[in-house]
């Protein structure tokens, strides 16, 4: 039985709790594709999108996610918010608690932002990117879309590639295919990569080269690289990053014949990957954000439902 | 019956298209002035509201429509969008198909912008306005509220007067009133008007003179004036303008005694309108706002049907 | 019964009609607290929040009312208002009426904003804080507040302290209080105290001193200090105001044992309110937030509903 308030990453779960929101998301995913998309199951609740980072699409997905289940659902922004007139989090989140949120999402520029909060309050608090720290429904939406296409995780090879050291993204897949059996391969260049890999899990195995990363794999995840973090002349560096690190056809010969690729999104089309890759027959880059409303529908019915089990816990405070 | 799959622009639709929009939105409109302003018909559907320019009145006004008619509506805004990071248009839009939306409502700056979306994704792309291009649910509105007041639209003398040129709400206009067979009349300074008038239908004429233009007309349509088209010391060509191309109680003695007197709003007091006209009995103004929600119900309801007629089309991918 | 409209300021309510929304609140509040927050009562209207001053714990407040009694409700921000394109308050206003808006809830810098357009329009307006004028929903909500910790509120002494001439909050809440009975003290350094405290109720007072105001009060409340009020060097400025009126335990010393502490929020900790005050057991600020869902639920369905006594109002226009 899920017994988890609150998800504020994937280090907190087991694999058998894993298991358990992909198990269900099989079951929101089927609502996500009727003609009618449509659940009655948190009618009555209250979802606060908290965003203190810009995003569109995790914001738009969980607040799909909120409605597709009735549940009345409110945004707020940094531009909107006190935290703009100097009101510290703690105060601004106990106010949307107060309002009777059952379930705060937050996304915070701080690594620890969501635990920080989820040890204060009772409302469930559901982590959408803290720093870099985690991201864990991302990294739940592509184990969704991983077990759909290769039907299971354990033992797969899943190269995951670009600025690893300061993804949040690559912190939360590292850590969940891990806990899945998975082996995992980090590879950037060096100063993007961390120096501890080993706190990631025991399947974690760093790369300096994308060939070496590639090859075998079932699974190639490309992530996003900022601009900002490419030092230096910004266009000769994002040419040199693409040379080196970048995806492309003759790189993916490496891997097995029926690898899938993968990216979080947003793109940066012939920076990171290529766009014949990006649209092309292996990847599974919309099945990612497909399975990213499903995977947070579940997720927002699991951890709200879990007050009915904590006595006296249906009122806030 | 209606086959469209998108409405991006009035050029695409016949006169009997156009018929039908506007009887599916006396029943819209019925609805609108209901105590409970409220139906089901798109309970379970998805519309995304891309605005990419800013919009109070338009983008209400979809999203008054669709939650109208019980469905998901999210709104996403330059500010908060990932174009913001450098993502591609096309990008974006697959990615909130790939949610599930099944319609999205699309202002964008560029010309085309919606022809171009519309043709490379499944789900419904309604042009809430593109650049210079077209504003086709605008002209829709228009149309609406002129029956409503005349009766009919076929042989009626309607002026649109202002900055032609740039306005695509003049463009959806002057088309929707060509195909249904009303004698168009575009006036405004020579800088202002288009040099190919006749692409917008076999019944436009060009006036370079408000007298000319409102002579024994039906509907003296005022386009708003873009104070950035004023070149020069705003203040003195603000006020030649309003001389030579502003309408007042002096120059509508010239239309038929019964004309009505219509714009797309926001006014420009004192500059294209005399507030006393605005604000006057034959002033039709919030008539077309509230005929705007209906018409985008009615719009919302044909598109988003018409996927029920292609088959396999229900799933966005 | 209810006959207002609208509800723009305190200052038009009666002591019976104040007692009439603390009454309904008693209901919604139990639907705030229920499993399923949930009521049908306002299913197919439209509110529309018209925010021309940024907020979010009062708009958030009102969308979840609006969304808990069902209506469909449209937040609009200064942002994307057409009010930035130089469309005057009263267009705004009247589009979004024609749009078919039951209730226009109107955030506006300038004092008296409320009832301009409340004496234009059919829809009712909700005042949510008009400049330096008023802010009735703050005000009811914090008279539920204090009934529900000491029963009642007549022959009670409230002690205000802080920027009262520059507060709607204490305006609001000085008219509600002395019209209910209580005995009102107003507290702040000499520039921040009216002139004429007088038209706030024959049972106001104004103190200088924070020991003054407290001796014997049932409740404190305090404002938020803006820090732009505080001239010169701010830091010192600061912390001078902190010594001289700010709250602690001290100064509570002087209060009524069983004295509560409120506050409206956004707190400068440690600024006007020692945070172990703010946390602490006698702070009754979480209850004021909780009760301000359940207050803007009474007033929204009581001004709605007050269309259905008006004869041909149902219809905006």
């Amino acid at each position: 039985m899920w017994t988890h308030r609150h998800l504020t990453g994937i280090d907190e779960l087991s694999a058998a709790d894993i298991t358990h929101v992909l198990d269900c998301t099989e079951t929101t995913f089927k609502i996500s594709r009727e003609p009618i998309k449509k659940s009655v199951s948190l009618r009555g609740k209250t979802i606060i999108n908290l965003f203190l980072e810009a995003s569109t699409r995790t914001r738009s997905s969980f607040e799909l996610a909120g409605k597709r289940l009735s549940a009345d659902v409110v945004n707020v922004s940094p531009s909107t918010s006190s935290i703009s007139k100097g009101e510290t989090l703690l105060d601004t989140v106990r106010n949307l608690e107060a309002m009777g949120a059952d379930a705060i999402v937050l996304r915070h520029p701080a690594s620890g932002a969501a635990q920080f909060v989820a040890e204060r309050i009772r409302a469930s608090v559901v982590n959408a990117g803290d720093g870099t720290h985690e991201h864990p429904t991302q990294a739940l939406l592509d184990a969704f879309t991983i077990r759909k296409h290769k039907g299971r995780i354990e033992g797969l090879v899943v190269a995951l590639c670009g600025d690893i050291l300061h993804s949040r993204v690559a912190r939360s897949n590292a850590l969940l295919l891990g806990k899945l059996g998975a082996e995992v391969r980090l590879c950037g260049p060096g100063t993007m990569l961390p120096m501890f890999p080993e706190v990631l899990g025991d399947t974690v195995r760093l790369c300096r080269r994308m060939d070496e990363a590639v090859l075998g794999a079932d699974v190639v995840m490309m992530l996003r690289i900022q601009n900002e973090r490419l030092g230096g002349s910004l266009l000769a560096s994002t040419r040199e990053y693409s040379r080196a690190f970048g995806l492309n056809a003759g790189v993916l010969e490496g891997a097995k014949p029926d690898a899938i690729v993968m990216h979080p999104g947003p793109i940066n089309r012939g920076v990171e990957l290529d766009p014949a890759l990006a649209d092309g027959p292996r990847s599974v880059i919309l099945d990612q954000v497909e399975a990213g409303v499903a995977v947070r529908m579940a997720v927002l019915e699991l951890v709200i439902g879990s007050h009915a089990n904590a006595p006296g816990a249906a009122v806030p405070r």
